[in-house]
């Protein structure tokens, strides 16, 4: 029989459809794809083309050229300028647009994707990241801000080009605060941070783990919202992605090429996207929140059962998703 | 400058993201499908297979056969029998996967759409969701009914054959419960039904409207959560679908007709979902909730922005969607 299990972090609960299940090896995505250039002519974010991007607001120089760029995105979700303005009209609300969209280009090379980056090179980009998270809090019109990464066409990009994304806004998302809400319920109840609690219980059971470090832990969730659905939760209670230390970072990339490599062997390369969810660096200190990575293989679609009611359809036992990554190879 | 706006009913704020809109007329499909044959031996869904469907619960028969049928799904996320059963561990959470999950075929035709059915036929699949909401809503375990529609491969299904389903749970869905908070607060804010306050001015303004008539209003949402999202809305204060009058289910048999046809002919016959939003019938008095209609074309993908923050981002104004579908043909 399906079982329903409850997100402690959305409050949702997911339904785990094992009767529907697939073996874990039937996920693979199974799509051919013709290996990319090196470089490529018409690729925006190639080196040679850097005039066909917007300001470049950071650049991390290599022998003779760059290793990784940050520029504004060319067609922004948000507006760099202009104040922050809300209107009130009746019951309707309107706020503008303003805000930062950030493009971090990974690599200068067209063809290197994250899990074949050396681990010092990941951990570049994991440091441009907090750079770039710690500035855009300090504008004064943000609210929140989220890095994320859509690595192929069904995670939501066409280009192929390892880049990930930085988005500012003026708002809390009302998602991100129902989130803050579940975990300060869970401390207010227990007296301890929801993740610390969730994290000791994960090395306890053991069973839904997929690599284990000092500073981090690499599992799929207990009520994951889809197939290999995966989080890497720093050891350390920490509110902001911002406080992660030199080790951390080394600990983190190491993680992140693992699971990438896992993917990549164990399931043919699927498309997928990966944010980091975080406090704002002012709130680092606060007891209930607990910033940490989570990663989504585009590998099952969501359909009007998702969309009308909000709950998830889970057709691989978290168990067997994670047991089939421990196995799987790196190399 | 790109605008945010307030969506009332999920209380998330939603980027109009005008920057980078395409005009309407981009967001066609453009992808060649091969027009299917009237019956096809390999469909489980096709008059000849009803041996390869689980359990009919309902048939519409017609001249020598059958015109719509409903079965359990062959791959339920619920189990039709067992009890509902809730497990406590620690923090843990867990329910037995009990429910209801039918499949609605809705035509015995292989290649005939709900845009391209007679009205009758429209009509009499949306009698038979009526009798199927009710019906399920019996089962002492259910708490909460969908009924919606996977329509093409982005929308979540790779079974062309016109189908819909039903999904009972054995929990009300924490989004749903959300958005009948928000309703709540509305009234208690206003005295008045948040959707009937929305219908009233959406006619005040119609740049937003696509069909008006005697008994229910097409139109684009005011936050509309991507391009062409849209809204049918019953005028009649009712919080349950199942309350739907004769003349009403003619009426909303026209409406979704006509709005599927110009997505047909404006759009390039994209992929779409389309779900019914409901209390249950015996909340049908309750003053706050409305029942309706929501259809979303699966034009763009959601990313990781999406995932990370739950908030969406529309690169259409709903002004410029309305006005296109508004002159779109019907024929």
């Amino acid at each position: 029989m399906p079982e329903l299990r409850l997100n402690l972090v959305t409050r949702e609960w997911v339904i785990i459809a094992t009767e529907r299940a697939k073996r874990p090896m039937d996920f693979r995505n199974n799509i051919e794809r013709p290996a990319p250039p090196p470089f490529l002519h018409s690729c925006p974010f190639c080196p040679g083309n850097e005039h066909k991007t917007p300001e470049e607001l950071f650049r991390l120089s290599a022998d003779g050229g760059w290793k990784i760029r940050v520029v504004s995105n060319k067609y922004p979700a948000l507006s760099r300028t202009g104040e922050r303005k809300r209107s009130v009209d009746g019951f309707r609300r309107s706020m503008t647009g303003v805000g930062l969209h950030e493009i971090i280009i990974e690599s200068s090379l067209h063809n290197l994707s994250t899990a074949f980056m050396e681990p010092a090179h990941i951990q570049d980009v994991l440091r441009i990241y907090k750079g770039r998270f710690m500035e855009a809090h300090k504008d004064p019109r943000v609210e929140h801000v989220i890095i994320f990464k859509n690595q192929g066409e069904a995670a939501g990009t066409s280009i192929e080009h390892a880049h990930s994304q930085l988005v500012a806004t003026p708002v809390m998302p009302v998602q991100v605060r129902d989130r803050v809400q579940a975990a300060l319920h869970f401390f207010d109840d227990t007296g301890e941070c929801m993740i610390c609690s969730i994290l000791r219980k994960e090395r306890e059971e053991g069973v839904r783990v997929v690599t284990d470090t000092e500073h981090f832990l690499t599992f799929i969730p207990y009520a994951a919202l889809s197939p290999f659905h995966t989080w890497i939760f720093p050891k350390r209670h920490s509110a902001a992605f911002s406080s992660i230390t030199e080790d951390e970072i080394k600990d983190l990339a190491f993680h992140l090429k693992t699971l990438l490599l896992k993917f990549h062997y164990g399931l043919d390369n699927p498309d997928y996207n990966y944010v980091i969810r975080s406090s704002r660096p002012q709130d680092n200190l606060n007891e209930y929140c607990h910033w940490y990575f989570s990663i989504v293989p585009r590998i099952t679609k969501t359909a009007g059962f998702e969309l009308g009611s909000g709950m998830f359809i889970n057709t691989s036992a978290p168990e067997d998703s994670a047991k089939f990554l421990r196995t799987a190879r790196t190399e």
